[in-house]
């Protein structure tokens, strides 16, 4: 960055024109835009889906190795995935951020081109938000807000006995991509001449710095006349979201090692590192992949999707939550999951 | 408080349990509320209408004397004061917050009675949000939203020239119950026996601490069958809304410092503090009071509800925005608001 303009300068009110200047509406359910009290959304008769994330800065992200474009890219992300998870389509987002005096209007433009493009991307419009000083760190709070056909909404709650446990993509990348950084972040604090070791790991640190979320899964659904028995998206990791769906849907289940989908790069990083592949890929977080349940005589229609595998089933509750590892051991499964406030 | 109980002892699901349980849904429009990847609402027809705001510890409060039951009623009802503001009635919130582990269970359970007690009033559901721990200060990040028949919102931009500029209640009352509480906190800084000197002192105390969002004033308007011609609430001060309202609607002003409503307790401390009421009035923000224009021929039928004052009228762009002082003098409108980036 050549040019360091203060955000100062513009003022709140300068700031949120200048951020919003060249953002256009994409969205016909986007009544009244950026600009006013509120935003006006009219979904003509779907229902409206809502969901909200907070990113904290040394909570949740570390700007020593996350570029703001695609921090800002993520921080739509994450809460896209969760409007899919209900099985609806994002329509709008709205963007809050608390800033210290140490982020730049260059900085911030960079943030903002990773906001625009995930709104490009999933075809959603930025409708409002607030813009705040901070005392300490960068402060991000995005709600997004989506539609779904009346009643099509899939909770977590609604598994059946005898489902089938499906889960998108692969998963643990997210977790060894963050492994990778915190450990390169290390030895360039001890050494700063030491420049990042990161060949070969481009796939888990794409996994961490840019997720993505599962659009193609929901439109792939609703060709394939598919509704998810229930839903949700693996953010703490899959032995967390399982529990979830488990609990909720008071069901038991019984989960596959050698059906859990880990990519060659994931496993050959988990070795490097001395890690189990298949631990990280349960308890590890931010995959931003969809885990759901369908009943058995859907099985057929998504054989042929290479970005979805059957891991286990669902059982009755009296069975518990069970892990069935390749050396034919039996285990119950448990969160390890990322705790917030065991930070 | 007589027991500390650390949030670290629940865990995030246990915390947000913990805070949700005794909450019951009254909207009709709330499908369904806390505990799944999103909520959904299904408005029937009507438009919904969202906005947001951030609430920072040491910018927007100050925890040394904003209690937090009064915080989490605040933090609810200036996020309701815009949905107001777009003649929309509020039906949601999600309510976000970041916590050090300053904040025990039992700071948290005030915090979220206050958020409650919002709630219940304005007839509101939680319906999502998102907990974690924070580096450094108390984070609220509050999104409302609310429905309003097809098209019947009221925007900024849409005053004409020969309207009426009416505000409700009256205007200085939060910005001279902070500068109270400022002098009060420095003074116990300095001297901690010295116990605070607030007597007479309630009503200014209470518009900071414990504003209220105009409700009334939007049921008075769906009675008496008026619709005003643009709308925004009072959060930076009438200088600057004023402003905001002309800019937007291609107009100028006038506005007369003989009709801005100021209650007699606010005149008193503003004199007592040395300071002018009718700038407290202009420039003092977070009344959250609602400004808003109004055909001429609706004067009639404001004329009885003495919560309403007109103080100005809307004029060519060509004339500036201007204010008439009691002694006779004409100044322009400038805009001094509060702005978190000059704190």
């Amino acid at each position: 960055m050549e040019n360091r303009t203060e955000i100062a300068e513009l003022g709140e009110f300068g700031l949120i024109d200048h951020l919003t200047k060249n953002f256009e509406i994409h969205n016909a359910s986007t009544v009244l835009g950026v600009g006013d009290d509120a935003a006006v959304i009219d979904h003509f008769g779907k229902q409206t889906v809502v969901t909200t994330d907070l990113l904290l800065e040394g909570i949740h992200f570390d700007l020593m190795y996350t570029p703001l474009k695609h921090l800002g890219y993520k921080a739509v992300i994450v809460n896209l995935s969760d409007i899919y998870a209900m099985n609806a389509m994002p329509t709008q987002v709205t963007m809050s951020i608390g800033i210290s005096n140490r982020i730049s209007l260059e900085a911030l433009n960079e943030f903002y081109e990773g906001v625009f493009l995930a709104c490009e991307k999933h075809g959603v419009d930025l409708v409002g938000g607030d813009t705040s000083t901070s005392n300490k760190g960068f402060i991000i709070s995005v709600t997004a807000i989506g539609e779904v056909a009346p009643d099509k909404f899939v909770k977590r709650s609604t598994a059946q006995k005898g489902d089938l446990i499906c889960v998108s993509g692969d998963l643990g990348g997210a977790f060894l991509g963050l492994t990778i950084m915190e450990r390169e972040k290390k030895i360039y604090l001890e050494n700063s001449n030491i420049q990042p070791d990161l060949e070969n790991e481009s796939y888990i640190v794409g996994r961490l710095l840019k997720p993505e979320a599962r659009k193609d899964i929901i439109e792939f659904f609703e060709q394939s006349e598919i509704v998810p028995t229930s839903m949700m998206d693996v953010s703490d990791g899959i032995s967390s979201e399982v529990l979830h769906i488990c609990k909720q849907s008071s069901l038991g289940c019984v989960i596959y090692e050698e059906k859990i989908p880990i990519s060659d790069e994931s496993r050959q990083a988990a070795y490097k590192f001395g890690l189990d592949p298949t631990v990280c890929a349960l308890n590890g977080g931010e995959d931003y992949e969809l885990i759901f349940t369908l009943k058995q005589e859907d099985h057929d229609k998504i054989i042929l999707n290479e970005e979805i595998s059957v891991i286990g089933y669902m059982t009755d509750i009296e069975e518990g939550c069970k892990f069935h590892s390749k050396g034919g051991n039996t285990f119950n499964i448990t969160a390890q999951g990322w705790n917030a406030f065991q930070k």
